[in-house]
């Protein structure tokens, strides 16, 4: 069945009843641009990503957990940034206008509209492959964003939430690895409808000398930080947060270097460690060290072992 | 030749001595997200495009006039909502990392930011078909936006510059007409490197009680305002300003539901003209009236003929 695409939005975005979120638009969907109002003391916070069909989920992912995802993984370079979720705008391309893809497209996407506080406020539709491209926009106190720069010899490397559990569900779905029903089920959660913590937002911003989100596995992402800190860093395997199966089956390569993570890696100074733990202790947040930064080199400490680490890479689009 | 993600951006987007326009970002390319400083009293405006090979442009359009026609659509929308342009995010799918290819888009691109007075602050890049989406961010004096709702009856109706020349080159390069060299070498700019009219800003702020821009086609388009702001309009067919070829051959269809033009449409009450035309003339702005606001209907006046237009649509992505 086709829609014009004017009905088309009209239908499936623009009247659907929708979290606004903390910063409601001024004028939302349905104008040349939607008009938003920044509160005084606030920078803004933006960032982009697109998914692809076929290399960013597998085809026969449901529509919902298509757009859950999309929006997540900009929410996750958000919270990387200990920026507070604002808005988004949408760009969804699709091949057809198929009515019961998009009900089920903007169920996924307004359900993580709500779990993440972000307001839809703009979008554009085409007609091609099927791609989704988000642009969200995030607020932050007067210069307390944090950036891939600031880690310092002596820092303490921590993770948010834990690793590899959508590489593994990934593997499982394409015939790399078999897993039980159940654990099937529970991973694929973590690959359809990642989490990246809101409540590390607070956190960040108080204790973090830099930050970046995992979308790209923890070696490659953190590798960024040690790129634009000028520093090293050695990590323990024994500390990483994984899931049953990559412990029992001692796969941590599937943590390292799986991606989708969308789990933030931070630094803290020693000196802040203290209060740090506090606050994940009263707040309740899953948070581990699992390294420390040194002043060159990027190692991992393997029991007996040392790794190097740094010719090794994460996921990268046009690398293979 | 294959470039790794990491190094394509750093290469053709964050090295490229930029152009920074008035409101230099915080913290620009190469982190999670980017950061920007919105002055006091000024609101956010936001809008995205994609645009698709073979959709938006033709298959042999060279990837300067895509990457300049990417970022201008944008920036057309922005002066609509009479918002100064200021950032903007782009989201590049490519089949492959071409460095040739590249390095066109790259010099397009920033060619256009720097006619546009926009500055790149993120982006991301895919391996599909080629599409690009941007995101445009600008900003306005508060509540001195400009929507599609303000249109009154009495008020007449304006627009910049001039109407069907990027459809009559795309019909040319169809084969659907044929032109003179010259002439199509003329309507091939306006086709591939379209001018949105930034001095256009200040004088819809000031006079115009709507707007909107001619993305779709001036009927189509227009009938956004009409239905938005609940009234009807009666176009002069002979007032519309169009190119030589159009008047010629007596061929408006291309001038009233082309498409691309990328000019700005807008209403001003009738107690305003007078000091918006002078204004226009101080300005040297090509500003055109071809008609009126009315309580209700759509319509065309030609010579002694009346054809209704409110069945009539522009483009439409999905509807045809």
């Amino acid at each position: 069945m086709s829609l014009g695409e004017f009905s088309l939005i009209q239908r499936y975005f623009t009247d659907h009843s929708r979290h606004t979120g903390p910063y409601p638009a001024k004028l939302g969907i349905g104008d040349d641009a939607a008009v938003m109002e920044i509160p005084p003391g606030m920078q803004l916070v933006q960032t982009i990503d697109t998914l692809i069909t076929g290399r960013h989920f597998p085809f026969n992912t449901k529509p919902g957990d298509i757009a859950y995802k999309s929006l997540a993984v900009n929410v996750s370079d958000l919270i990387a940034m200990a920026a507070d979720p604002a808005w988004f705008v949408l760009s969804l391309t699709l091949p057809d206008s198929d009515e019961s893809f998009l009900q089920d497209f903007s169920d996924g996407l307004f359900a993580a509209a709500e779990t993440f506080s972000i307001e839809l406020v703009g979008g554009d539709t085409c007609k091609g492959d099927l791609s989704v491209t988000i642009q969200a926009s995030g607020l932050v106190p007067r210069n307390h964003y944090i950036t891939r720069g600031g880690a310092r010899p002596g820092d303490r490397i921590f993770v948010s939430g834990s690793l590899g559990s959508a590489a593994t569900a990934l593997a499982a779905l394409q015939g790399r690895l078999t897993l039980k029903p159940q654990q099937l089920k529970e991973l694929l959660l973590a690959l359809n409808r990642p989490k990246p913590q809101l409540a590390m937002i607070p956190l960040l911003r108080q204790y973090a000398s830099s930050a970046i989100d995992i979308s790209d596995g923890l070696v490659g992402d953190l590798g960024h930080i040690l790129n634009n800190s000028g520093v090293g860093a050695r990590l323990e395997k024994s500390t990483l947060p994984v899931c049953d199966y990559i412990s029992a089956m001692d796969n941590y390569d599937l943590a390292l270097y799986g991606g989708d993570d969308y789990q933030v890696v931070f630094t803290v100074a020693p000196s802040a460690i203290g209060n740090m733990v506090k606050q994940t202790q009263a707040d309740a947040l899953a948070v581990t060290e699992i390294g420390v930064i040194t002043d060159q080199g990027y190692f991992l400490q393997d029991a007996g072992q040392t790794i190097d680490l740094s010719s090794k890479r994460g996921f990268d689009h046009f690398g293979h």
